[in-house]
């Protein structure tokens, strides 16, 4: 088992990450007299028995959320609120959260407010759940004018997970969570970039080994930054490259079109290529970048018909704009990263015209 | 000019009392680019232009909710965050709650939610508001099964109790906010209830200085509890006492038929029995708290018809219970209360039946 600690005062937790994790009992921390499983209807019929079993509990209920980001909703947080207080969850109970990043972020905000505050553990089920949205405690729900836009930070109890649910994981949701793989070697590690180069073939046939070093990284590389930056005053905001643009695609084509990690690659790119335009990138990098994203079937273009127009809105409203001005992650070296708060309107419409 | 300061390290924050306190621009800490006054129907002719011309920024906007406690739902929630995406509202801009518990406890909530977190002050515009609510950083939404039961800790920035406003207060919420003065003594402090006796009159006639010295006593001990305790995990829980059976009432009658204080006031004499019936108070003593209460025009006596089984189901999921445990904040001596959590539904049935 690789064991990641978050290290964060009294909110410490570790990421405990194994092939299996699910059958081993004694992997859970401490025990609670109320259990509340939290998944959507696509996880369930997968894994709700295993992680019921992990439990030894007179008060155990499941509230099964359909699958989708459409469903990451203000309102399915109340449907959620009222299946607590209907079942009498006590604040010192324990919420599950058992999924990919949907369940994972909704299942934190219902734990950040239910009462003020309960305890919950992620047990993600997706690639991109586990080596991003479960770690570090950023919950939150959309809004039809913006994603996230209504959350908290509540860090989790404890992570669990088990790489071999990603054998029932579609091929096209696998993709989406090496976006947010590939990130990580973007933003801070161009060693851990000719890693997943030189290991495509065997992260696409979900070698065990390899699967679980990979996760482990990214799960260590996210732990640092959150420990130096729990509420993203600075070096955080660095794992939001290519999410400005994402989350306007997202938001653009509606939620649920693309999969976050789809639209989190094609920012990427778009990140990159302002990157080429002031100097920090070559095209050689470039090209490197999109043939990485390409051979795990990820786009590097906007949506057909999304112009830069089509962007601005959404980047205006974005959580990183500080004092009305827009703030960008952007590459500015290979395997390296930084907030660039001076782009403006037009050298977006330059390069992007 | 009172200033009362609450020590909580970088979330630490001043509460300052003052006659005129809103006809004075420089009692501002700070500067934003961005104001949102969020305030209700009932208080906005009376403030809102005093309010606004404190502050000197391009951007203002208010958002007005109907008045009253059946509107802190998280619908209302829901459409304030709407308001303020609508709006642009940015993450460094600051929200201010002009107006009572209400307006206060859903504005604290909207700004622990908003994008992970904005700015707000309080600007308590009742005496309920001034002596509890707005200080400690508790927030929440109602839901049908359950008073603030859908919330979060959040401290704001400042705190601006202008103690003029308090002139246009109906009497029956001045009632309702002398009910929580008046919990202080039975918390912690035997003198501040002589000192309430003492003045009763001229508490009545809003004389300025008595007003302000009590105003600014209470906001002391409840800084001093939350310095200590700012999450509720022991002592803060006192601030409690009253507030099992009052919330009992509250959802028993349907929000809003009695005021919160109201509520309180009755909650707290059944409390005050519970101890009597353990010797920890007299009958004179009881009697004493009964006829403070009294002169206040506060309730004594739970609402006509409701019996203490129809308490039992509200206090059950009290966020106070723990291990399926009640737990009750009892005096358990004149001016001194202590968290108890041995009474069972026969203990209650038998003092109240």
């Amino acid at each position: 088992m690789h064991r990641v600690q978050v290290e964060l005062g009294e909110r410490s937790y570790p990421i405990d990450i194994a092939p299996s994790l699910l059958q081993q009992p004694e992997c859970l921390l401490r025990t609670y007299r109320h259990v509340i499983i939290i998944s959507n209807d696509t996880v369930a019929p997968l894994y709700l028995e295993s992680v019921k079993s992990l439990f030894e509990v007179s008060q155990l209920h499941t509230f099964l959320l359909p699958d989708g980001e459409a469903y990451k909703t203000l309102e399915q947080f109340g449907h959620i609120m009222t299946f607590l207080l209907e079942h009498k969850f006590p604040r010192d109970g324990l919420l599950v959260a058992l999924g990919g990043g949907v369940v994972g972020d909704i299942t934190g905000f219902v734990a950040a407010c239910y009462q003020r505050g309960a305890d919950f553990i992620q047990i993600p089920t997706t690639l991109l759940s586990q080596v991003d949205s479960s770690v570090g405690g950023k919950t939150a729900v959309n809004h039809p004018l913006g994603k996230n836009m209504i959350g908290a930070f509540k860090q989790p109890q404890q992570v669990l997970i088990d790489t071999d649910v990603l054998t029932t994981l579609p091929s096209r949701e696998f993709a989406a969570g090496m976006a947010e793989v590939i990130k990580y070697a973007l933003i801070a590690d161009a060693d851990f970039f000719s890693f997943l180069e030189q290991h495509t073939s065997t992260i696409q046939a979900l070698d065990s080994e390899v699967i679980g070093r990979m996760v482990q990284h990214c799960c260590q590389m996210k732990a640092d930054i959150v420990a130096m930056d729990e509420t993203e005053q600075g070096q955080r905001a660095l794992l939001n490259l290519g999410h400005t643009f994402g989350h306007a695609i997202e938001a653009w084509l509606g939620y649920g079109r693309w999969l976050h990690g789809e639209a989190v690659a094609a920012g990427m790119v778009m990140a990159a290529r302002v990157s080429m335009h002031r100097g920090w990138l070559t095209q050689a990098e470039l090209d490197r970048i999109c043939a990485l994203l390409q051979r795990f079937g990820l786009p590097i273009e906007p949506p057909e018909g999304m112009v830069i127009a089509d962007f601005m809105p959404f980047m205006k409203t974005d959580k990183k704009v500080r004092a009305g001005q827009m703030r960008f992650v952007l590459p500015t070296a290979f395997g390296y990263s930084k907030v660039i708060d001076d782009v403006n309107d037009s050298e977006l419409q330059s390069i992007f015209a």
